[in-house]
């Protein structure tokens, strides 16, 4: 059962009041396909860099068994930076720049052996590449999940509408389900956003965990508590891979595998903000990870 | 490879300037399910009907190759009834009568051993009960292919845009592509149309066959000319039930599978309007069948 993960593979150069990092590895589809790898045994990957790409980063992403077929090196470009600041409470950050390079011709193609793709991951991207990675699947996958952000609500609202609606599982942050569906409060977001095409919503609310909405029905996973957030970069793109890396190896798509999904993702997460960019998420013990995931299932009452 | 079928089983008035015929057996699954039989081995039938409901027209979709464990019986209630009459020239019908009866209180749920359906045809119905089923559906078909009509344009466009955003071959007339997409030509509203989810579009022409889109491309089937039209109703359902039935045999959802179900479609249809409701189709022998088959291929230059 294939995975295929459509998004950014980027530099990210980051300030936190912890410290200070410069065009480091990042993208939406990097920390997705790196945070599955712990849940799934394949990745396929839709994604453009430029000619600056480094080559031990492609190493990286294969190690983490990620099929790099579908990764278009354009030579004479540059790949996608963005670089932002975090304010001391972690929960704000300004966007200092955003160099679409790549991003901005890219115009994805699916490798034949990509087409089987039965569970699609949109990661964070201009919806409009969304929407061609879905039309130009020849089948529609079993589930499409997918991650989003207000920038796109600001600027391309229609074509992002258009990918909700064939999304199955939509993942976005707390006040971002605000923003999209106009309400003041959670559950009523919720309601909302599930007559817009997804059957299920996930809500993450940053260090205060997360919750999994389906029709008449919500399920709360705490969150898992680290001494020190340094960067919180990625970590709503670490949760979404281990979500439906998840879902992927168990091959279900049943509210209570979901469930598990979300605490799965909820304990993968908690690494990545324990350190900067990917630090924290890649080349992982499993032990310190199932310890973080049995101590969240001992605080769920299912 | 499972088609399911989502759509009404219906009795029908009819009258043309041909004749008149009271009650008989219509619905667009009606059509559908007995039309797809000439072109795969089986339906499953997501329906419901009313107490008034009679045996032998169970015992006929049957004998089509459709299973009937998803029609729901509402013991106390009535099958719904619709009744029309079509002006001289064939193309332009008043609706005398709408009787939704067991249609208002349908709430389709889909039977287990129906749950792995790989192509899913939602016919002519109420957008919001055709959404429903969708979302019931444990997985993502592999391919929706949806009918639709004026009624539901002018009355519920919003559930019918969520409908279309999911759809990816969406079979309409030439006047509903011109109201959906606000256009005035079908070329212009193909290309709308493209926009609003769909990755196909067919547009059928009555006696002037059909056209089939996809982004960039178009497919001219010419029409099967007929003796004498009888009566026009359930020829598109019709046509939409050979369309999927051929694509769920092939299990095939290339341009040219798609191309060869238009033919099919136009030919099947022909059969239709040559006698009131499914008398033209019931039963048939497929030597008639395939010759007009080729009758339509040997004037295509594909």
């Amino acid at each position: 059962m294939s995975l295929l993960i459509v998004g950014t593979v980027a530099f990210d150069g980051i300030e936190t009041p912890f410290g200070k990092v410069d065009k480091i590895l990042g993208g939406s589809a990097t920390y997705i396909g790196i945070s599955a790898s712990y849940f799934n045994n394949a990745s396929n990957l839709i994604s453009v860099v430029g000619g600056d790409f480094i080559e031990k980063n492609i190493t990286l992403l294969k190690d983490h068994n990620i099929d790099c077929k579908g990764l278009t090196i354009m030579q004479n470009e540059k790949t996608f930076f963005w670089s932002g600041k975090y304010h001391s409470n972690m929960n704000q950050r300004d966007t200092i720049e955003t160099q679409l390079n790549v991003l901005e011709k890219f115009d994805p193609t699916i490798p034949e052996d990509y087409q089987d793709c039965k569970y699609l991951m949109l990661a964070n991207l201009m919806p409009s590449i969304q929407l061609k990675a879905i039309k130009r699947l020849s089948n529609n996958p079993k589930l499409i999940v997918t991650d989003t952000m207000n920038y796109w609500m600001d600027n391309c609202m229609d074509d992002l509408l258009l990918v909700i609606a064939k999304t199955n599982v939509l993942i976005i942050n707390d006040e971002e389900a605000l923003q999209l569906s106009q309400k003041n409060t959670l559950d009523e977001a919720a309601a909302k956003i599930l007559t817009m095409g997804p059957s299920f919503l996930i809500i993450k609310k940053g260090a205060d965990g997360a919750l999994l909405f389906k029709e008449n029905e919500v399920f709360t996973c705490p969150p898992f508590s680290v001494e020190k957030c340094i960067d919180p970069t990625g970590a709503g793109d670490t949760f979404a891979g281990a979500f439906i890396g998840h879902l992927n190896h168990e091959n279900s798509l049943s509210f209570e595998s979901m469930k598990v999904g979300v605490v799965k993702a909820c304990a993968m997460a908690s690494f990545c903000v324990e350190d900067f960019g990917v630090n924290n998420i890649i080349y992982k013990d499993v032990t310190e990870l199932q310890n973080r995931i049995k101590h969240l299932q001992s605080k769920i009452i299912y």
